[in-house]
C-alpha cells in the first residue's frame, strides 16, 4: 500500500500543444490545472478497481494538430461582404479558428475532439467592433438567410452555440468587452454583452479609480465558469452564481438590454420596476441567441464589501437533517446566506477528501460524535451585505444547524473550498486522459419533490455498476432549491457515454425536476422542452420565433425546433 | 372663524340607494366611509375660495336609479349557449347588472355616471362556475368572434375591463373564489384568481385551522384595493401592495398560473427558478387579459408574525434629505422596511392634519427643532420578517435618517396610518358630491431622475390655478422607487378634467417616468405605449397577440391597439 500510495500519475502540466484539439476542448485557462489530489486519485482507483498501472500512460491526450479541411460554405462574395462589414483582420475561414469557435464544454465535444472526430464547424467567424456593425451583419445574414450564432465565453455545456446549420460565428469578446457606463446613483453599470466575468468584476472592484465613485462596487455573479462566460451569455442561458441565494440569479440583476433581431433592434427601458403589460426584457431572458443578439445590458450592481463576508460550515448528521435546516432557513425571512451549499452523503465523503478535511481533528471529532461517513452532509456558507446584517445571518443559520443536530465546523471547510471554486473542472481533462469520465447534470425542485428527485436520478446512476455520483444543492429560494449532479464513470466510448447520459436527463425529467436550472437548455436537452413544457407552451415560443427571426437564422437548431 | 370651524357638511354617510348610479361607481364597501376631517375640509376650503355655503347641498350624489333601456346585442341562440354552460341562474341581460360589471373606479366613470352618462356596457354578464365553464365560454366565443372581459374586483382605475366592444364579462369572484391547496413545505398556495384580498389574507391567517399547517401564513400584498381586488388581477396588471419594497410585487409573488386562451389552456410547471427558456409565466405577467384569462395561480406565501413587526416614523427637514436617506436604505443591503413611504411637503402638510398631528406635541417639537411646514417630509415605515432581521432593519434604518437629519417620531404617524390604509379612496366620493375631484396617477422612476420628474409633474399640476398636489414614494428598490401623484381640483366639466389628466399623463411619459409603476396599462395609457417602449417592443406584444387570440376577441382595445 505505501508504494501505491506515494504513485502519482504523469497529469499534463502543460499547456496544450498550439492548435491541437486539447487546445480547443480544455476547460478554463490553457495554463491553469487542478490535478486529482491523493485522496481521489485513490478512490477513483478503487472505485474503477484500477491500478496505477493503468495510469502509466494517457489513453489518450487530444494534443495532435487540428488538420482538417472543412472548406467555408459561404461565396466568395459573402465572405467580402462580411470583410467589409468588420474588416479583413475580423474575419476568418481559417480551419482551426472556425472549429474553435465552435465549440463549447461538453463532455460529448472533448471525447469526439480526442478523437479528431468533427461534426459541425462554422464557415466563418467574425469578430465584430461594435453594434453598428452586429447590425449590418444581422440584416445581410437575414437578407442572405445565412444563419448566426454568438460565442460569448465558449463555456456552453449544452451546445448553445453549436452552428449545425453552417454560417457564421460572432466572437463578442474580442470587441464588446468594456464597460459602457457606471451609474452609482442608480447602482447600474452598462456594459457591452461580450465581457468576461474577471474582468467586469475587477473594473466594478476598483471603480473608484476607474469611474470615480465613492464606493468599489461587485456584479454578485460568480458561476464555476465565472473565468470563461461573459455577462451577455449569463442573461441569455438564465445562469447563476455561486452566491445567488443572496444575489440573485442573473435573469434578476439584468434591468435592460439592447438586442440586435433581424425584426428590428430593441432597447428595453431601464425601471427597478414597471408595470406596462408584458415585459419584452422578461421576453429575451433565457432566449439563447434565437430571437437576436443581445449586445448591451444593464446590470444591477452592489457595495464590495469583502471585510463584511462571514464564512460558516457545518457537518450534518444525514441529508434528511441538511435539507430540512436548509428549507428552514431559507423560509426564515431573516436574509439569505451567499455561498449556501449542502452536499449529499456521498459528495460530502469526496469533498472531505478534496478539502483537505480527512483525517484532521475535524474529522476525528465528527467520527466521535458520531456523524457517519457516507451519512454526514456537509454544508458551506457565506453571509454578504451589510455587516450587522451578515452576522444576523450567520447566527440565525447557526441556531438552525444546531437545532437539527449539526457540528459547527467553523470558518475552515468553507475558507478551504473559496479559492478552488472555479477550478474543479479542471479536473475533466486529467481524468479523460485516462478514460474516466466526470461530467454533470443539474435540475430543480420544490422543498417537496427534492427527496424523490435525488434518490430516482442517484438510482440511476449507481444502477451503472462502478460510479461515483456526487450531489449538492447550492441555490436556495423560499420554495425550492436546484439539485447539482457530478457522476464519475469509467468510459472511452462516446455512445455508451451518450446512452447512459440521456437516460439521466429522461429520469429527471419524469421525477418531476426541472430540465435545467441554471445552465439553459441548449441542443442538448431541447428535444425534451415539447415533453416537459407541453405543446401549447412551445407554441408560443415559436410564435415569438417567427416574430423575431421569421427565416431561422439566428442560432438555428437551438432550444426547440422551429420551422423544421 | 369659530363658528365656521365647526360646520361640517352632511357627507353621505349610507350606502347608495339599491340599483343608483352611485351604487356601482362609489368606492370600496357600500356601508364604508372616510369622510374628510376637519382640517382637510379646512384646507380644501381655503384652497378652493370656498366657503361653507358652497358645501351645504351636493352638486350630484348619483343616487339616481340607473333605467336604460339597452338591448342586449346578442343572438338568443347565442344566450342560450352561455345559459347551456353556466346555468340560467348565472348569466344575466339585466341592464343594471350589465353596467355594474362595465365599470371600474377611474374619475372618468365617476362623473359620466353621475351625469347618468352610460358608454359602453356588456352584452351579457356570465358568473363562471369552474374551469372548464371557462374553457368552454373562451372557445365558444372565439368561434362566434364575441369579445370576453373578466371582472375580478372591480378597481381597475384605467379602464382594464371596459367592454369597449361589447360582448360578454365573466364575472371570477362569484365562484373562483377560493383556495385550490396550501402546501407548507413548498410555502406556496394555489388559488382562484377570483378570490378576493381579503378572504385570501383570512384564510392564510388561518391555515393552522383550515389546513392543519404548523404555522399561519400571509400573502404579503396589501395594495390599496386590497378589499376590492382579486389575486388574479393582481398578478394581470403588475400590482403592488403597500409593503412590497420587502414581500416584492405581486408578479414577484407567482410562482404558476394556469391561463385559458383561445388558442388553448397553459398550466405552467411550479419552480422557484429554472433556466429552460423563455419562460411563458413572465409572458402572463402583465398581460390584463388580452391573452387569456388566468384561472388559477400559484402564489409564495410567507409566515404571518405580526408580534415581530416594528414601526418608526421620521420627519426630516427636506425632500431632498428624505429622497437621499430612502436611497441609501434601499442600498443599504441590510433586508428592506415592509412599508416604506416619504412623502413630499405637500403630502406632509396634509398627511399631519389626516394623522391628526398637527398641533400635538410632536409638531411643536418639529417647529422647534427647525422641521419647517411645506419643507419637512414624513417618513414612515415598518419592518417584516424574522424579529431580529426586523429589529436590525428598524436600528439601520435610524441610523440612516439620523445621519440625513431626520427626528424619530417614534411609532406614532405610522399607526395611525395603518388602520386606514385602504380607507382613503372613499374620500372620493364626499369631495365629488361637491363638484371637487381627488384622483391619483403614478409612475416609476430612477434614483437619478426622480427630482426631475417629481418637480415637471408637480409644476404641470400646480400650474393649473389651485391645486392641491401630493406626492409620495412608496416601493423602493435598489435602483430606483415609484412617485404616486395625488392631486385635488375644483372641476365639474368632464372635458376640463379629461384634458387635464392627459396633460399629466403626457407630462410623466416626457419627463422619463414610466406610464404605470403599479396600475398596470388599461384603456387609459394604452394610447402613449408606443411612444414609450417604441414600435418594435410593440410588435413583439402584437405578435404574441396574434398568436394566443388571433380573432382579438380577449379584452380587445386594451392595453395597445390589437388587430384594428
Amino acid at each position: 500500500m505505501s508504494k501505491e500510495n506515494t504513485f502519482q500519475p504523469k497529469w499534463i502540466n502543460e499547456a496544450p500543444v498550439q492548435n491541437s484539439f486539447r487546445s480547443i476542448f480544455k476547460y478554463g485557462a490553457p495554463n491553469g490545472f487542478k490535478h486529482p489530489n491523493h485522496e481521489l486519485f485513490n478512490e477513483i482507483k478503487q472505485t474503477f478497481k484500477l491500478s496505477d498501472k493503468d495510469f502509466e500512460k494517457p489513453f489518450s491526450t487530444g494534443n495532435e494538430i487540428v488538420n482538417l479541411k472543412k472548406k467555408s460554405n459561404l461565396t466568395t462574395s459573402q465572405i467580402e461582404m462580411f470583410v467589409s462589414i468588420s474588416g479583413q483582420e475580423n474575419v476568418s475561414t481559417n480551419e482551426y479558428e472556425r472549429l474553435k469557435f465552435s465549440c463549447g464544454k461538453t463532455v460529448e465535444e472533448a471525447l469526439k475532439l480526442r478523437d479528431g472526430q468533427i461534426d459541425k464547424i462554422t464557415d466563418l467567424v467574425i469578430h465584430p467592433r461594435n453594434k453598428k456593425e452586429i447590425s449590418d451583419i444581422v440584416r445581410y445574414c437575414n437578407n442572405q438567410k445565412i444563419p448566426i450564432y454568438v460565442f460569448g465565453g465558449g463555456s456552453s455545456v449544452n451546445f448553445g452555440f453549436l452552428p449545425e446549420k453552417g454560417g457564421v460565428t460572432l466572437v463578442l469578446a474580442t470587441y464588446l468587452n468594456k464597460i459602457v457606463s457606471l451609474n452609482e446613483q442608480n447602482q447600474t453599470v452598462t456594459v457591452e454583452a461580450g465581457m468576461l466575468g474577471p474582468a467586469f468584476e475587477e473594473a466594478l472592484n476598483n471603480a473608484t479609480k476607474l469611474f470615480g465613485t465613492k464606493h468599489e462596487f461587485t456584479c454578485g455573479h460568480f458561476p464555476q465558469s465565472f473565468e470563461y462566460s461573459s455577462v451577455g451569455g449569463w442573461f441569455v442561458t438564465l445562469g447563476s452564481g455561486q452566491q445567488s441565494s443572496y444575489f440573485g440569479d442573473a435573469a434578476d440583476l439584468v434591468l435592460g438590454v439592447e438586442i440586435i433581431t433581424p425584426a428590428g433592434t430593441i432597447l428595453t427601458k431601464n425601471y427597478a420596476a414597471t408595470a406596462t403589460g408584458p415585459k419584452i426584457l422578461d421576453i429575451i431572458k433565457g432566449s439563447e441567441g434565437i430571437f437576436g443578439i443581445v449586445v448591451e445590458l444593464t446590470w444591477k450592481i452592489f457595495k464590495h464589501r469583502p471585510e463584511n463576508r462571514q464564512y460558516f460550515s457545518f457537518i450534518f448528521p444525514t441529508w434528511q437533517a441538511a435539507t430540512e435546516a436548509s428549507r428552514e432557513i431559507s423560509q426564515g425571512e431573516f436574509g439569505m446566506p451567499a455561498v449556501f451549499r449542502i452536499s449529499d452523503p456521498e459528495e460530502t465523503h469526496i469533498g472531505l477528501k478534496l478539502y483537505g478535511i480527512e483525517n484532521t481533528i475535524f474529522d476525528k471529532l465528527m467520527i466521535l460524535r458520531g456523524f457517519k461517513p457516507m451519512q454526514r452532509c456537509l454544508f458551506l456558507a457565506t453571509a454578504d451585505g451589510e455587516k450587522s446584517f451578515a452576522k444576523n445571518v450567520k447566527r440565525k443559520v447557526t441556531q438552525i444547524c444546531k437545532k437539527h443536530g449539526a457540528m459547527n465546523l467553523t470558518s475552515f471547510p468553507v475558507k478551504k473550498w473559496e479559492p478552488g471554486r472555479y477550478k474543479d473542472p479542471y479536473l475533466r481533462e486529467d481524468l479523460m486522459d485516462y478514460g474516466v469520465i466526470i461530467d454533470t447534470l443539474e435540475t430543480s425542485v420544490m422543498w417537496d419533490n427534492l427527496h424523490e428527485v435525488h434518490e430516482k436520478c442517484r438510482n440511476y446512476v449507481k444502477n451503472r455498476p462502478e460510479t461515483i455520483c456526487m450531489t449538492h444543492a447550492s441555490h436556495f429560494y423560499m420554495q425550492g432549491t436546484n439539485l447539482y449532479f457530478i457522476f464519475i464513470i469509467k468510459e472511452t466510448e462516446l455512445f455508451n457515454y451518450l446512452k447512459f447520459q440521456e437516460g439521466l436527463i429522461d429520469t429527471i425529467e419524469k421525477s418531476g425536476g426541472s430540465l435545467s436550472h441554471h445552465h439553459g437548455v441548449g441542443r442538448m436537452i431541447g428535444r425534451l422542452m415539447p415533453t416537459h413544457l407541453g405543446e401549447n407552451q412551445i407554441n408560443v415560443l415559436k410564435s415569438l420565433k417567427n416574430h423575431f427571426d421569421p427565416n431561422n437564422i439566428m442560432n438555428p437548431g437551438n432550444l426547440v425546433h422551429f420551422n423544421d
